[in-house]
C-alpha cells in the first residue's frame, strides 16, 4: 500500500526512465518491506528549473553558471 | 483550515468535475469534523498517465493492455 | 487510482472520524470521476497545532485568543 | 537539510518572483533554525484556479464573482 | 537535486530497513537519471493504520477482518 | 491563499521558532505576491532524523560521523 512521490526536474526525463523509477521504487519496496506492488503507487512529478531552488537560488540560474 | 490535496491522472477531468469534487470534499469536513468551509483548502494535481505507477508500470502501460 | 491527502489539526478527531472521511472522499471520486475504490488512497495527517499556521501565526496562539 | 513546498495560484507569478521566494524561504530557514542552505531544497508548485478551491468553490469562480 | 517522499503504514519498520530504503531510491536516481546523490532528499512519513484508507476502508479495519 | 509545507528534522525546534518560520514565510508570500496572509496556510512537519536520508544516508548516521 506504500505512496511515493518523486519530484525531479523538467530536463528531458524519457517516458522510459520514468517506467524504469517506477518499477525500480516498486521492487524496492516488495525487497525491503514485503509491500504488495499491485496497490503501490509511485507519482512522478516534473518540475519546471525556475520553479525549484537549492542553495537559495534557482536551478536556472544555477544552470547558467556553469 | 484543513488542506485536501487530490492526485488524479490527467484524462480529461472536466471544469465542472473539478468543481464538483472541491464542493464534496468541502462538505465532507464540515459535516465529520464541523471545520469552517471559509479556511479549507482544496487542490487537484492531474498527473500524466506516464508519471503514475501502480504495480510496478505506468498507468500508460496499463491502458494498452486493455 | 487516486491518491488523496487530508491534512487536519490534531485535535481529537477519533478512529471513527478518520474512517468517515475514508469513505466519505473514496465515496464521491467513485461518483464523480468513477475511479475504482479499491485502489483510492486516502492518508490522513494529523497535525501539531504549534506546526500549523493561518493569517501569519500558529493554531495554537489563536485558539488562546478565543 | 529542510525541504520547503509553496503551492501559488498559477497566476502570472515571473521568474524573478520566484527567485525572490526561494531566496526569501532560504534565508529565513538559516535565520530561525541555522540550516545549511546549500541543502535546502524548495519547490513551487504553481496551480491553475480551476485545480484550486477555498470556501467550497474553485478560484476561477471566485474570480467572476469580483 | 530529487526529492523522494515514502508514504508506509507504521508497523515495526525499523532503523535498518529505512537506512536500506533512502540508499536503494538514491541509487536508483543515480542510476537511471545520473542525479547527484549528495542533494537527493529522501522523506519517510510512517502513517498510522487509522489513518491510511484504501477501498474505503482504515487499513485498522482491513487487518481486522483477515 | 497559498499552501506553504515545511519539513525539517525533529532535533528540538522550538514553539517560538515554528511561529517565527509561520510569520516569516507568511510575510515573505505578501511582499513578494501580495497574497492576503488570511487565508495563507503554513504547515511544519518534524521528521525524525532515522527518516530524513540525503546523500544516500539517514541524517542519524550522518549526525555521528560528525
Amino acid at each position: 500500500m506504500p505512496y511515493v512521490n518523486i519530484k525531479i526536474t523538467d530536463e528531458g526525463v524519457t517516458a522510459a526512465q520514468k517506467a524504469e523509477l517506477i518499477q525500480g521504487v516498486t521492487d524496492l519496496l516488495v525487497k525491503v518491506l514485503n509491500k504488495n506492488p499491485q496497490t503501490t503507487v509511485v507519482v512522478i512529478d516534473e518540475i519546471n528549473t525556475d520553479n525549484w531552488g537549492i542553495g537559495g537560488e534557482t536551478v536556472t540560474e544555477k544552470r547558467k553558471k556553469k
